[in-house]
């Protein structure tokens, strides 16, 4: 991901200056016109923002903490992984170290950076975002989520977790048809083409606002009569010789949000049972 | 539901006969011109296609058996949930009274019945669902999926199960930004107006042949790089103090792929997992 950036820059003629831990992993941005520095010291100091991506928080220590007195004054982003506390723990180190500190996720591939489509979140102060959203702009299509520095790898986290949760949904959805013959591309064209999007996503989008305001009225269909169609999934599941464990814990949450007290809500009052820690798996 | 078909008929000005288990429940239709039927017998009798709309299958031969003499020669297409040996063995029940019979889906809510773009899954025999698409349609946006009677109930199964697993990705996704008092509205606006189709959506849209090839490469990244991703949604999801059951199986789900061989495979791969029974849970 490191080398999408730095050609990102590159592309786009920005003078760049880049480190990397391991020697030679660079040569290839050199050879298309990047400086390289010999010290992450020399790095730090050669321009006004510096942008990492590594594994993860310790990493981000474990490279900079050599660099901190030239880091002085400058802007660090930092696009690596991580928890809303370690964000938040990484603006403490900056404070420390007199850094302006932007936390940042990227939502793309490494072969999608540097289009202007392609979603970056950012998180921190508003000022320093404003300031350097040009800069920003070479990598692709930055957002700014707010103040908080732990937005940015909330987000983040929140939307693949949305992701995985789908397409293992999709995923049991193709291997409950295939159980028939009918394959994943056939499917697709009811699933995705049309049902996903046009039913789930808009129904979802539709009915936000509700959640917001805690408004889940059992005219849209009632918690109980969602548990019945659960319980058909998981029955049929198993009768077709698929996995039942998504489907099963599916059902046993909605058990859950009827034990406490949500029987005659619509399913979003799903959201209840889902913001709380629930019985440690 | 059963009202909301009723009423499909009648607003296009068909004759339309009716009949409910309940007396008094038909009052309506019957001042929008339904003719009331006073047996069940006396319903089927009327008119060549019976449309049936009922709990479950065992409800279908309860209504129907009475009236079975009246059946034959006649199309029954029943919208009823089941599974699809249920499905398969109406048609054996179908056949030993004479009956053609076409089995379907009803994908939309009561108050969407009547459109054109309301979609209807339909299986059985090819040639009855020509003959009558012309009074299908009447009703929605009849597809028909194949010979196999047992497809119209798999596909609504299977996409019920899409719903369900995407509607607690997003609640989970919403309940973890809302740690940092990000709202549902708010997160929307990149959850599902871009992340969800424009990512997610697409991105299994274009695999659905690779899934039918069984073409897993990790190129597109790899099973043990995805589970490090769920592990840290597992461990972000506990830090903010939500829900991790959900993470925490598809992370199971991830361990279970690596097991069994896919560790170098892109996380499509799950489908293997998926397509087996696993674990009774
Ligand atoms: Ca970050
Ligand atoms: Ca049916």
């Amino acid at each position: 991901m490191g080398a999408a950036l730095a050609n990102a820059f590159l592309d786009q003629g920005h003078p760049t200056t880049v480190w990397n831990r391991s020697p030679g992993r660079a040569d290839s941005l050199v050879a298309r016109g990047a400086h390289l520095a010999g010290t992450i010291a020399e790095a730090v100091s050669a321009s006004p923002v510096v942008v990492v991506c590594v594994k993860d928080y310790d990493a981000v220590y474990g490279v900079l903490a050599p660099a901190a007195d030239a880091l002085s004054g400058r802007v660090v982003v930092n696009h690596s992984s991580g928890t809303p506390k370690q964000a938040r723990e990484a603006v403490d180190w900056a404070d420390r170290h007199g850094v302006e500190y932007l936390d940042g996720a990227i939502m793309v591939p490494p072969f999608a950076v540097g289009k202007p489509d392609s979603v970056f979140l950012y998180s921190g102060p508003r000022a320093v975002f404003d300031a350097h959203r040009v800069t920003l702009e070479t990598m692709g299509g930055p957002r700014y989520l707010g103040a908080d520095p732990g937005l940015a790898v909330l987000y983040n986290t929140a939307l693949l977790g949305l992701m995985y949760a789908s397409m293992n949904g999709f995923l049991h959805a193709a291997a409950l048809v295939g159980t028939a013959g009918v394959g994943a591309e056939t499917f697709s064209e009811i699933a995705l083409d049309w049902f996903a999007p046009d039913v789930v996503v808009r129904y979802l989008r539709a009915q936000a606002s509700e959640i917001d305001k805690r408004n889940f009225p059992g005219t849209l269909g009632t918690m109980e009569m969602n548990l019945t169609a659960l319980e058909h999934i998981v029955h049929t599941s198993a009768e077709q010789g698929v996995d039942a464990e998504l489907p099963a814990l599916l059902r046993a949450h909605a058990q859950r949000a009827i034990a406490e007290g949500y029987a005659g809500n619509n399913y979003l009052a799903m959201f209840e049972v889902l913001s709380k820690a629930g019985p440690r798996p």
